[in-house]
Parts: C-alpha cells; structure tokens; sequence
C-alpha cells in the first residue's frame, strides 16, 4: 500500500507561553525546559474536530489537484471529538460527497495515526476497497483545562490526512512496508496516565511521568523492531517521526536509538502536543523533502497504553 | 471467519415510561404507541461505558468457559464514549491481561457494530489476528436530556461482546459469509439527523422523522442487497436482526421485506435503544435458539448517516 499525497491545517490564533504565565504563573523557561514548547495552535470559534478534519481534506485536494471521487474508505481518527455520532469520517464524506463510501472513526489515544493506517490495511487486504483518505483532527483546546498546571499548556489543535491506495500509482509514491500497532494497558499506569472523559472534566494526565517513561522505551523499542523485521538497521533509517508529545521524548528516542537530533522530526516546539494528529503534521510538513531511497519511520505512544511503528520506504 | 461465541450485560436500573410522565408529561401510551418502548435499563452510579464493556466480556469468559488469553485484537465499539484516550478496548485489555494485543475503538453511530465486525475482517484478511473480540457498550444516559420531549425517553444503556476466529473452531460456530458497511453522510438530514456533541450538549436527534425514514429504507435495501449478492433469497431468511431503535422502524422493515414480524427480533420494548449495542444484544440474546440450517442477517441504521448489513449462516 501506498501513501499518494499528505496534507495538514493548522487554526491561525496562536497560544504562546506568556498566556500561560499570566494565567497560572508557569513561565516561559519553565515550560520550555520540560517541553520543548513555545507556542501551540487553538480552534476558532467556529471550528471543531469535524471543520479542521475537512481543512486538511481540501488542502489534500490541492495538493492532489484531484476531487478525490475515487476514495471508497475514510477513516478518521481523533479522541477529542466533535460529534460521536457524526463523525469526522462522515463529515469528510459529506464534504467531498462520495455516496456509499465506507466511513469510520476510531481512538487508540495518541496512537491513533498508526491504528488508522492499519485499519485502511485490512480493508485493502479484504478487497473491499482500493482507495482511502486518513483524516486525524485533534481539538484538545475542546477538552483541555488550561488552569491546570501539570498539562494544561500542553495542547494544540489540527489535523493532517493522506491519500492512500492499495497500488502504486505514481513514482512519486511513499510505500508503507510495515505497520505494528498494541495496545499496552496492563504496562505501568497504562489505564491512569492520560484520560479524556468527556463527560467527567476532559484531558487529565495525573501519572505524566510514567507516559514520559514508557513513551521513550516504547517508542524506542517498537521502531528498532519493525526495522529489524524488515532487514533494516538504525544507520538505514533517514527519518524518524515520533508522536509530538514533548520534546525531551523525542530527543530521549532518538538518543536510545543513537540518531542525531535532526533526524528526528519535531514540530512540538511550536504546535504543542496535537494528538493522534502530531507525528501525522510531522510527516505531511516534510512531504517534499523526502528523496528517493529514504526510509522512515513513524512511532507512536498514546494513552491507553498504545503504541507502534510505521516503516516508510521513496 | 466465525462468530464463537456471544454475550451481553444489561445494568439492573430499569426506568420506566411512568418516569417520563412525571418528568415531562409524556405518557405511556404515547411512547409505546410511537415507539414500542416500555422501559430501558440505566448504568448505575459507578458504571460506565468502560465497566460495561468488561462486564459483557466477563459473560463471554463464561459463555465459552475460557480466560480468552489466546485473544490477539479487541475493536471496541461505542458512541457515547467514557473515555476517548483510554477507550473500552483498551480497558478490555485491562481486564483480560492481554499483553501486547492489538486494541482500538471505532464509532459510527448506531452502525459500529457492522464496522467493528469489518475491522476484525480485514485484520483477518491481513494475517494480523486470528481470534477477536469485538464488544460494544453505550452509556446513553450520560449524555441524554430526559427533559427533551423529543428523544430524552428512547436511550437505554447495555453492551455486547462477541468472540471471533478467523477459522471454523466448534461445528457450532456462526459463519459470518458477507458484511457491507457504508456512510451516508450525503443522504437527507444525514448530518444533522442525530448528533452526539460531547463538550455540546450531548445526544440530540431534531430530525427523527428523516432518520426514521431513511432507517426504513436503506436497512429494507441493504438486507435484500447482501442476501442477493451471497445467492439467498428472503424465503432462507431465518431471522432479521435489525438495529434497536424503534419497534415501529422494525415492523416497517419486515414489512417492506414481506417477512413475518415473529422473523423480527426486537428487545427495543425492555431495552430502549441501546445505540450500536442493541442489534448486538438482540442477536445474543437467542444465540442458544439459532439451528443448523438458519440464515440470519444483522442490518444497521445510525446517524451520520452510516448503515450496514451482515450475513450469517450457521
């Protein structure tokens, strides 16, 4: 299978650290320090996870230069929704107006990206369709508390999608070699670390330091496996694009994996932590730079626990 | 692939339609006479869509006598969410103490059964899993308005789980032979017929009459299409099993197919609608009555809007 385009939107206002200094005295160095972050993106008023799901929709009709009438599957994934029931998928749906096309939404957390791929991956293997879009909208900004000082600064919003199909069909095409997704709630305070309920108070992360733990280990670990499944080693690999969480924990991978720092894409220093969306942006932000011969991978960790690795080749 | 085994969990509260006569006015003729519903169950104080996901699956270890370790995927399958980041499938995860298993969770509306059951296809078809649960669980009254006139008095909570394998295990085993899924977000009032707005007020349904309609038809088409495609006519078909939302949308869809009611089965009447778990009850529900020989289709309606058809043989 294959990856034919990518796209992402990204609301305009901007969120910086100041905000947060004034509204519960964390300061900007602070912040930094412990995250990497600086600035983070919000959704307008009139915007939700169904809005930004469609603006990374119409940017991938852009960037395709095509209407996407093809697509027959739509899977979207977030676990900050707007509507449960009118889901992004079905909102796609409506958006590019393609009757009778599967649509389907799902959460595994922060994870969600890979889930999603994988999802697309069966629908392929069963022959029941030869042609999807990926959509991931995260509206943390929906969920968030922003007076709480252990992750209220944390989150931003927007959304990223791809055109995938089941043959290549351009040179230009990103194969997706492998895709690993678990779920990892029996591993430390898998069911505790991060929650969102939304109906009893949104995002919570009482337990940060054991996702911070397990997110470097996992990540770690699951990247190095699918590469060595796949006869590949750490010195074939061009790019490494972790979840978007903190960038210590990116740093902390890439470290464990003994890359250099640039190899790793980051783009938590001024979104903030986008969900099951981030690593997506990530990819989609580098889209035309990858070269042809270029391996990447892409690893998740989310609540849950969840986690995984996607194994690019050009 | 095979249905193994099925179970369902229903919490004790049970509310009847002289509750909505003190609340609102609405009597228990009116409802019945609409809807057919006479009561619908109500999660405890301490239960959620999470708690009854395991509960369900508790039944199921019962059921097959198993610690159903040898579970390798569980897609969890629910609208009205606990927990988006640590969804029921991960918190099935929990119970079960299945390390490293795939988990992720999937809505689309009152049709997640069929897309969930299409999931564990297309793991299958990808040489991902090879025994699967599959468990839904809706806890509607966390997110109705009882006071709205409109739908408040139609929302009952409860939940299902199915065991799946990819090959035939027991000469009991339920033969799933086709599944169709599809969103029809384009259709009438598709995204405006029924909403759930978590952080936006929850359930609302201001459109009953186009969902009702359009509920008619494309379950009457869809069940006729997939009975067709596999060679059956409507004179094989042992039962129908139709999404829980109105008694009076089942008569009409037995109708329309010029099946006799008692072919039907309906729990809409004790239940209310319990969302994308009730066709899923409703086939537990007489999982010991089923006979060599039967033919048996599960079709679904849901907001979006999304519909679907699954085709059993034993």
């Amino acid at each position: 299978m294959y990856i034919n385009q990518a796209s992402y939107y990204l609301p305009s206002a901007r969120v910086t650290n100041e905000y947060f200094a004034s509204l519960n005295g964390l300061s900007n160095d602070w912040i930094v320090e412990r995250t990497g972050i600086q600035e983070r993106r919000k959704a307008g008023e009139f915007e939700n996870t169904n809005t930004m799901a469609v603006e990374a929709v119409k940017v991938l009709q852009q960037n395709t230069g095509s209407d996407l009438k093809d697509v027959d599957l739509i899977v979207g994934g977030t676990y900050s929704p707007y509507d449960t029931v009118v889901t992004l998928a079905h909102f796609v749906q409506h958006h590019l107006v393609l009757e009778d096309a599967q649509a389907v939404s799902v959460s595994a957390a922060c994870s969600t990206f890979l889930n999603s791929m994988e999802i697309v991956e069966g629908y392929f293997a069963s022959n029941k369709s030869s042609k999807a879009i990926v959509v991931l909208s995260e509206h943390n900004t929906a969920y968030n508390n922003e007076h709480d000082t252990k992750s209220g600064h944390l989150w931003g919003d927007g959304s990223t999608a791809f055109l995938i199909s089941k043959e290549r069909l351009s040179p230009d095409d990103v194969e997706i070699k492998d895709i690993i997704t678990r779920g990892a709630a029996n591993v430390g305070k898998g069911i505790e670390g991060v929650m969102l309920k939304p109906a009893n108070g949104g995002i919570d992360m009482p337990n940060g330091k054991d996702v911070f733990i397990n997110a470097i280990q996992y990540m770690s670990s699951v990247t190095k496996s699918i590469l060595e499944k796949n006869g590949y080693s750490l010195d074939d690999l061009n790019y490494l694009v972790p979840h978007q969480a903190n960038l210590r924990i990116t740093k902390n991978v890439a470290q464990n994996l003994g890359l250099s720092q640039d190899r790793a894409l980051s783009n938590v220093q001024y979104l903030g932590n986008t969900g099951c969306a981030g690593s997506g942006i990530a990819l989609a932000e580098h889209w035309n730079e990858y070269k042809k011969g270029d391996v990447i991978v892409v690893t998740v960790f989310g609540g849950g626990y969840s986690y995984g690795a996607m194994l690019l080749t050009l």
